[in-house]
């Protein structure tokens, strides 16, 4: 599993966003989320993760800290660890981008 | 610096592949490489990081381990810790890909 595309990992999910790991590593997390018109990530933080988001396709309004801003492709979303963060599509069409954790979350 | 769109960090540099940080945190380093026609990264690993490439525009040859794959837009390419890794750009367009890699190097 050396070689993935993000595009044969992506789904819905009925109620809440729908997520797929597309690698993960002793060090790093990387994932693939999916988030219906509506969906949410609540802000929220990780006293000891650092986090990115890179959005892929469609658009989003990302908080990070005290910032909120509406992001689409191309736009990297970065939070420290200890930083709040969280993210919301508010649009009519599905919400696609990468999520990045280090180091992993348990489990 | 939380909100980053990759394209306002784009470059070429002569010799060798033009690279930016997107983020830096305790924990990871976010990248953008961008790797002109000719141009390639030789194998190589990390003994204790994780890293990935995400292939934004152009194609490339990826190595990692045993396995060679021509990747492009969409593609992931995971190298974990102690893998060997590498890439080269033949083609006659502009390779540019994330790098990311936990924890992130000294320096």
């Amino acid at each position: 599993m050396y070689f993935v595309d993000y595009r044969d990992h992506l789904g819905i999910r009925e109620g809440k966003p729908f997520k797929a790991t597309l690698f993960r590593g002793d060090q790093l997390l990387l994932g693939v989320n999916c988030l219906a018109p509506g969906q949410g990530q609540p802000v929220h933080m990780h006293a000891n993760q650092d986090k990115f988001y890179f959005v892929l396709e469609g658009e989003g309004v990302f908080t990070v800290g005290d910032e909120v801003r509406s992001c689409g492709p191309g736009h990297a979303i970065c939070a420290p660890a200890g930083v709040d963060h969280g993210v919301t599509n508010d649009t009519a069409d599905r919400l696609v981008f990468l999520m990045t954790m280090a180091p992993p979350p348990l489990g």
